[in-house]
């Protein structure tokens, strides 16, 4: 197709080797498959593997998977979290409530804790396996990290939520940023927190991000289809990352349920929750966002609450039971369609040069 | 200036007889001058007087202002509200803080009601005066209202803010619906709260909008610059209505510690909040604002918390107090300018131009 992008994006697709001004988001913890990962890619956009959960071994695995099916760019993305955080005991309240949900869904809860994955290896992989760009979430990464990153050519992308963090992580040595708008579906990013989350809309943290950083700033939150791509680079942005929309492609790793629900939703299904793991992340109301939205304040941190909720969880994907399934989506969840990642980045860029037809002269 | 807008803008501003699709929003409760009212449409947008708290004298007296002023069109905005709600008294730990606060400022809380302007004579007023356009927010009018202003070829805003609140005024005889997005400053337009205040970002709700109804949406929120008004005509909206960008405006009336907490502000400066009012708005954080969010779920609804604060706020704007007056504000407050209205209109549509430009082909 013969779309022209303004010139910032027409920079960015070039830098990255790519065709087109959008970006998977990561996802991890599931929904983005090496499939998926390859799709995209092969159809033009930058694919990304959701690492974060990952064991160094599954990562390289899966990294070993996206290059058999694909030759184009793709990222890793990881989590930057403190490995030391203690896991802390939930309230009563929170314990009781757990506790009736346990025995409802027949699991006991154990209070094991499952070990997070070793970050210095799985940064380990992603340079061993050349990835074209590693972007990260929930901070900065140590000043080593991003001197080895740029040593081995590779891009490295942050994620803020706010002004403040995008500056940081200009400053960090950052080669773009993804400003995360207050739509977005999954975790938010955020790590400066001391006055409250950020919880600012696409629309205006774009433009104020764009305007404070000499690096490439990539919108996400809420942008679902050509006219969410267009508005976004108009704002300032030179790309675009999308979630939500690529989570019913069929090359995703998603439960029927999830499809289904995202299919049938509207634009108020979802609620920023942080139920699930104690960080606060948008999904699909559920029985269990609701009544535990009364325990917000009470509910221990990342990744505490990820722990105390993580064999609920498990149980309820066995059972199939929605009601206790996290299924992160954005406020755009509504404009989903059920097709595959080409399908869906055609149809995106047909929408585009709509838009920008409509948009005139 | 030589602008083009798209298809669909053409068609919206011939019809309201205005040379630009930018309608200031109304702002009830001060700030929005006839000055300024008149100014904005001189400037070829459309002006909005803020009528909700106005009695039909001073509402009457407005427009007749705002006429000396301008022979172009502009609109009034009502509220539609339940006039026999009961004013609830505070429980115990809103009436101690708010006593708490008395003291401090050195203000008697007399408990008593000021009564709200009568809604059907300020409907007569705005049919007696034919004025071009009527808005209303916080609800839907009975369908004789709408009936009556169709008699009299006055063009009818509602405000919404879900796509189930816009087919629903779009079913009650609306012309066109402004989509208030999550950025938005002041009180949010909702009426169906029966699930939760809805409270969906621009990006996401003004397709998802434009999607499902076959009048011109507005957009709304987080609005500031040509960026935003090219962003939200590509989204799908006809038009935008833009707040905060007015209220730096030397018409504004404004007080000067409001213009500098503007002019200082920052993309997380603001937050939703009901401690004024009852009603959830967005406005800069203060200590009033942050000292009551703890008693959010307890702060009586709208209008009583608007009249137990009211005395407060009064005597905090005569000491010129910053901390407990309302500042309302919306997420994109930072990009705020010192100008004349007339100066923000042709910056407004020369930075359209821009991008315009900038987005090529």
């Amino acid at each position: 197709m013969n779309t022209r992008w303004p010139l910032k994006s027409e920079e960015f697709i070039k830098l990255l080797g790519v065709e087109i001004p959008v970006i998977k988001a990561p996802m991890a913890g599931g929904p983005s498959s090496p499939e998926l990962v390859a799709a995209v890619s092969n159809a033009g956009g930058l694919g990304s593997i959701g690492g974060g959960y990952l064991t160094p071994d599954i990562l390289e695995k899966q990294i070993r998977e996206v290059k058999s099916q694909t030759n184009n760019p793709f990222g890793v993305n990881l989590f930057i979290t403190d490995p030391d955080k203690e896991i802390t005991a939930p309230g009563t309240n929170i314990s009781e409530k757990l506790s009736s949900y346990a025995t409802e869904l027949g699991v006991e809860l154990t209070g094991q804790v499952a070990p997070f994955p070793d970050f210095e290896k799985q940064f380990e992989v992603v340079l061993d396996n050349k990835v074209r760009v590693f972007s990260f979430t929930f901070g900065i990464p140590e000043k080593k990290y991003t001197e080895e990153l740029k040593r081995n050519n590779i891009f490295v992308i942050g994620t803020a939520t706010s002004v403040g963090e995008a500056i940081a992580l200009q400053n960090a040595g950052c080669d773009a940023v993804v400003a995360q708008g207050y739509e977005a579906g999954g975790h938010r990013g955020s790590f400066d927190v001391e006055n409250g989350l950020p919880l600012v809309g696409t629309i205006a943290l774009v433009p104020q991000i764009a305007d404070r950083l000499n690096i490439p700033v990539i919108a996400s939150g809420g942008i679902m289809d050509g006219r969410g791509i267009y508005a976004s680079l108009s704002l300032g942005a030179s790309a675009v990352q999308m979630g939500t929309a690529f989570l019913a492609c069929e090359e995703a790793n998603v439960n029927q349920s999830w499809v289904e629900l995202l299919l049938s939703s509207e634009d108020v299904s979802t609620v920023l929750t942080n139920a699930y793991t104690g960080k606060f992340a948008r999904g699909i109301k559920t029985r269990f966002t609701s009544e535990m939205q009364q325990f917000e304040k009470e509910i221990p941190e990342y990744p505490s609450q990820h722990q105390h909720t993580r064999e609920l969880r498990v149980k309820a994907k066995e059972l199939n039971n929605s009601e206790f399934m996290s299924f992160w989506a954005g406020q755009g969840s509504a404009m989903s369609r059920k097709t595959s990642a080409k399908g869906l980045i055609e149809e995106l860029v047909k929408e585009y040069i709509e838009v920008s037809n409509n948009m005139g002269p």
